[in-house]
């Protein structure tokens, strides 16, 4: 078997075994814009392998490695230590995967696999320094208890963080979300949040928090997230949120197609657009599919952490359009309106494109 | 536009299409099995057009039509009414559309939609009959507030039922799931629950219940939801639920095949099985295949519309193994081997088929 992922032909459309990843893994309705914090179940949903059944009585959390002192900890233990509370936005690192082209073979990703959520918990930087990292840590293995086999390599789900990402004041360990204890498919009893970065980094399930005096080179870092032009060329680490912006589709819909009908007349089109490189400093929407742009205009900044609302007016007249938005942070991150490409189709940002066809209002 | 649904060239994989609507609508992990009640967010979850807003302030439930006193009741009023409790299985009509051959091109399910919660809410039948149908009334039309376009047909989501089938004791107006307030993916505030039928008749985001003088002849009564061998033949209307057993995939998977991976020795397989006409009578367990078939051990019979647990115990030797598991119901109804065929892919119930590898135990 080989570590590279399969790429599509040319005139390939979905596989089965695409849809049988589509049908278990859990895209965002777009409409669910709407809300600040996306109610549990609408949120995207990625599981590598099974959710696992975890029973909490025996389970434990083990803080070791290249420390001073390892700590076992139950789940009681863990939620009576410090509380914090942060709101995040979550995007999977695969998400638009589905509309590049040729099309990378993996989870099927249109435009949905993202969401936002509270998470409560217990800083992760004050566990680990209780632990006491040695001189020389660099890295930190962070390990779930879901088991299953990718690319030919069996393997429990763990991914690396470097030390200094881990002891950031917004990494969690999180047992709640939304006010609720965390649900299985969203990693009971624990998971790690480390808000910004694409959701492999967000381990569901966690038993073990390993310290590493050299860099961890596992297979979802090494192998599963990296950006790569080529099988066999260089290839760079996915780390950190891409800005996007996307938009509640206006109108209703058609059951099959998604086609969109607007009645003629003023509408507020609106959104939520993201970075998790700095905050959100510009959205611009297009409804004649990227000719022209203009300036959405842009609730205040909330958390950090979490999507920013924007609203655009629009005076639709009849006609067909083909609608987009864009997003740029801070530190000068603008969203693509080209198509960027790579082999496994990660971090890919370009923008939303929704076809509408605008009808005479009722007289 | 046609209001005929597309069949699938022989050869045609699945859609873009397609894809969008397996994004968007949710299927149930299988390992999901294990839970006696579903946890919100793994249930099976098919919206026709938008999850809708609605303002619980401004909403209104409207019950008139062919009745003498038409009643018109706030949220907290339909609160205040008495209290029942159910918990039930829902499957979508549509479940494993996708495994017929030629496909029925919609909502591409496998295996996967299906769902039990328990439900709360307050019974149908009373509000009915305070409502007080005349003589003469023969069905109830059920209107949710999504809207949007089906085959050329813009229209409400509505759904009528005989009236006979209304006034039955287990049927609910219900506002609770699993305990908690209805999140909006599952019909916020108020959604109809009839236990035994399949999905398209559990109503969501309830607005209007109407009780007519002559049959109901909606859109997905009449055209969506029948069983149909040709386009322009006879139908017959979908209905309740057929029986069917699911097992949870045994030992784990491959990301990207779902292919199972299962350590020799004894293994206990384990699943449920439904129905909507009838308590489940037996459950049988096949390793070859369908070649042959062993009696699973039942769980004693709980709640009538919650699925029935079962179990089976399998020495697994290395080898390679294709599971299956059937189901039938006291009626005498039996879940099908070979595959039922209907134009629209609807109340397909053939069996599920698992491959499995079993390699030796480590030693």
């Amino acid at each position: 078997m080989s570590t590279n992922a399969r790429i599509a032909d040319p005139d390939e459309v979905i596989s089965f075994e695409e849809l049988g990843l589509a049908a278990r893994n859990h895209g965002f309705p777009l409409e669910a814009l709407r809300y600040d914090v996306t109610p549990v179940g609408l949120h995207y949903l990625l599981t590598h392998y099974d959710i696992p059944a975890v029973d909490p009585g025996s389970w434990r959390l083990r803080i070791g490695g290249h420390v001073d002192s390892p700590v076992t900890l139950r789940l009681d233990e863990v939620r009576s230590l410090p509380r914090a509370t942060h709101t995040v936005t979550f995007e999977c690192a695969g998400n638009g995967r589905a509309r590049l082209s040729p099309r990378p073979i993996s989870q099927p990703w249109l435009d949905g696999a993202v969401g936002t959520a509270t998470w409560t918990g217990t800083p992760l930087a004050a566990l680990l320094r209780e632990a006491g990292p040695r001189a020389g840590a660099v890295d930190v293995a962070f390990t779930g208890a879901d088991h299953g086999t990718e690319r030919g390599v069996e393997q429990d789900y763990v991914r690396g963080l470097a030390l200094d990402d881990c002891l950031r004041d917004e990494v969690l360990l999180a047992y709640e979300i939304n006010g609720q204890p965390l649900p299985p498919q969203h990693g009971f009893p624990l998971r790690l949040v480390v808000p910004g970065w694409y959701g492999m980094t967000q381990v569901k399930w966690l038993t073990e928090v390993t310290v590493l005096d050299a860099p961890f080179t596992g297979f979802q870092n090494e192998i599963a997230y990296r950006y790569r032009e080529t099988e066999d060329g260089p290839s760079e680490p996915v780390t950190r949120i891409k800005p996007r912006a996307l938009m509640i589709p206006p109108g209703f819909p058609d059951f099959m197609t998604r086609d969109r009908i607007v009645d003629a007349g003023p509408v507020t089109l609106e959104g939520r657009a993201w970075s998790g490189w700095a905050p959100i400093a510009q959205v611009e929407v297009s409804v004649d599919g990227g000719e022209t742009w203009k300036a959405a205009d842009l609730d205040p900044l909330g958390e950090r952490w979490a999507w920013r609302r924007w609203t655009f007016g629009w005076d639709a007249e009849p006609g067909e359009y083909r609608l987009t938005v864009r997003a740029a942070d801070a530190a000068g991150n603008v969203q693509p309106v080209d198509q960027p490409w790579n082999r496994q189709g990660m971090g890919n940002n370009m923008v939303q494109q929704i076809p509408v066809t605008v009808r005479p209002a009722a007289s």
